[in-house]
């Protein structure tokens, strides 16, 4: 059993950076495109041979130190009596608007949120030989998708709810959070390692908002989690400016964007954060591999002085080449954090 | 000739914050949207007597403190030999990617770039009793749309292109650069009496990158206006981890988004930019009316110790209701820079 991932999220300043790759299952691998042509999105996921097979797809292909389960943040809303297509990103059939259409949402028994995700986690455990990595959209970000129905460049429904009707937006978010504490923690229960709650759209909000309406509950879902003794992982896109917000969850690591130096914000949140993740601006992969080296390297200086796993800024693009998935993870591989620092460099 | 405006951006500190909003023409306006009914977009945009209508019409109902031109960041373009259509957003027709599509991208004399701007300013002098406002993309945010295609969450191709054609990136930065630079010259021969450079897609980008592909160009068209002696404003939109390389362009004032408080800016920033602008989350003019005025006096009190011009941290919204507008204006009218701080407030 490699166990490096698990060590690192755990505070320990490792000799190497453990790496995954947030998307790496899915979207960019030519395996997955071919599973693709003849199953939907939502038949890969809910059969869980074949969301174990994707999931394995990149830890097999690249050597990866962990796997992250393939499924969608959508994936427990269904059990809420909300309809999702994939048109590619999530469409809601009927948004989340008013007092009555929370009232309406069902409240599924832990067990009956996704029953076929915790099959897929027992398939998966069996086979691998490196931690599994479970994970779940946190409440504020569900949230933003359930209100505008669709992905948006500013999400401007969802922020004129917050202020128009903000009891509404805490109905709704209190909701979602018994159902996202409910569906990690049988995550949990089921084999995953380790639980990384996105928060994907956290960072649209100013700081004063994100504490009213996004940090209390991500708070409630990661306390829920505390007690299966799982590291926890937290991560919002283009939020340099929450970062001391995100330092006061109740969490293991932080993943980073490609936005926030690792080395400014190790010193930023200090030792309230045990460890680091991230953060090469997944765009760096549609570059030349010397390239991906070259940016790679710096990533991997900039997260010394504490823990650090490597990992992009955010999900891998459709577009990359798997060679420079293989060029970065040989260099990551190939990197001793302990060495002493060449001057040349 | 109310002058508050341009008092305050060259870095006067007003005993009232001056007051403009961001897309004040156009979109939530009842008689703009009349007026959408029987004209596209570009008619709107290329018959001068109906640019400038549409640019007065917010300075009439509200009592704006500054007018600004009613155009598309894109309607220099097309000169260039680029077709855009409006779906509502901009979407380029054929996508700028090689070489090849930079080196046929025409090479418009300053004149011919959008004489019809030229004839709406002329006009709307006349008219005007506050200072006008001419305005343009910054050569980044022109060529991200230009290389992507159409408005997107995070720019794929375009981030990419930067990793995988550096120079295809660079060529296409220096055309846009020699025509914004016209364009925006023009404007103040017309009698543009401010210039604002809408980089709205920089915070996409990490420091380096930033430094490399947009402060460069955003520089050398903002060094160009120099001459003319207009003030020069500068908006970016989540792009709080890049205020640092914002201050070192040659600017009368940073405008910031709602997610950087404006006196943390302040002190960060310090005296390198003369004045600040902003910075209401647009969102807010959805909610209630006491709402609106109790963040408006927020943002006010976070405004002092130097100049600021009041606005929103980007373009209003579609769905706002005038009477909210009315609100926010009043307040803004009503709050006394200079007296003394209430500490119950």
């Amino acid at each position: 059993m490699n166990d490096l991932f698990l060590r690192a999220v755990r505070g320990e300043d490792t000799a190497r950076a453990p790496i995954w790759l947030m998307r790496q299952a899915g979207r960019h691998l030519p395996e997955y495109r071919k599973l693709k042509e003849t199953h939907a999105f939502w038949e890969l996921a809910r059969t869980p041979e074949l969301a174990a097979e994707v999931t394995l797809q990149p830890v097999r292909r690249y050597g990866m130190d962990a796997a992250i389960l393939f499924q969608d943040i959508m994936t427990p809303l269904p059990a809420m009596g909300i309809e999702i297509d994939f048109a590619p990103g999530p469409v809601i059939r009927a948004p989340i608007r008013t007092a009555d259409d929370v009232a309406r949402l069902h409240e599924p028994e832990a067990e009956a949120i996704a029953p076929f995700v915790g099959d897929a986690i027992r398939l998966l455990r069996r086979e691998l030989k490196v931690p599994l990595i479970g994970f779940g959209g946190a409440p504020l970000t569900l949230a933003t998708y359930l209100v505008e129905g669709s992905g948006s460049k500013e999400y401007p429904t969802f922020r004129g709810l917050l202020r128009a009707e903000p009891e509404v937006a805490h109905a709704l978010l209190r909701r979602l959070t018994r159902v996202s504490a409910d569906y990690l923690k049988a995550q949990v229960a089921a084999g995953a390692q380790a639980i990384q709650l996105f928060d994907s759209w956290a960072g649209l909000h100013d700081e004063a908002t994100y504490r009213t309406f996004g940090l209390p509950y991500a708070r409630a879902v990661l306390d829920e989690l505390a007690a299966t003794g799982v590291p926890r992982l937290y991560v919002a896109i283009g939020a340099s400016h929450l970062l001391d917000a995100f330092a006061e969850l109740p969490l293991e690591a932080l993943s980073l964007d490609w936005r926030t130096p690792l080395d400014a914000a190790r010193s930023r949140v200090g030792d309230r954060v045990r460890a680091l993740q991230g953060n090469l601006d997944p765009a760096e992969l549609l570059g030349p591999t010397d390239r991906v080296r070259a940016e790679a390297l710096r990533v991997l200086r900039e997260g010394r002085g504490g823990a650090h796993v490597f990992n992009l800024g955010h999900g891998m693009l459709p577009a990359v080449d798997p060679s420079r998935v293989e060029a970065l993870v040989e260099t990551v591989r190939g990197f001793d954090r302990h060495a002493p620092e060449d001057p040349g460099a």
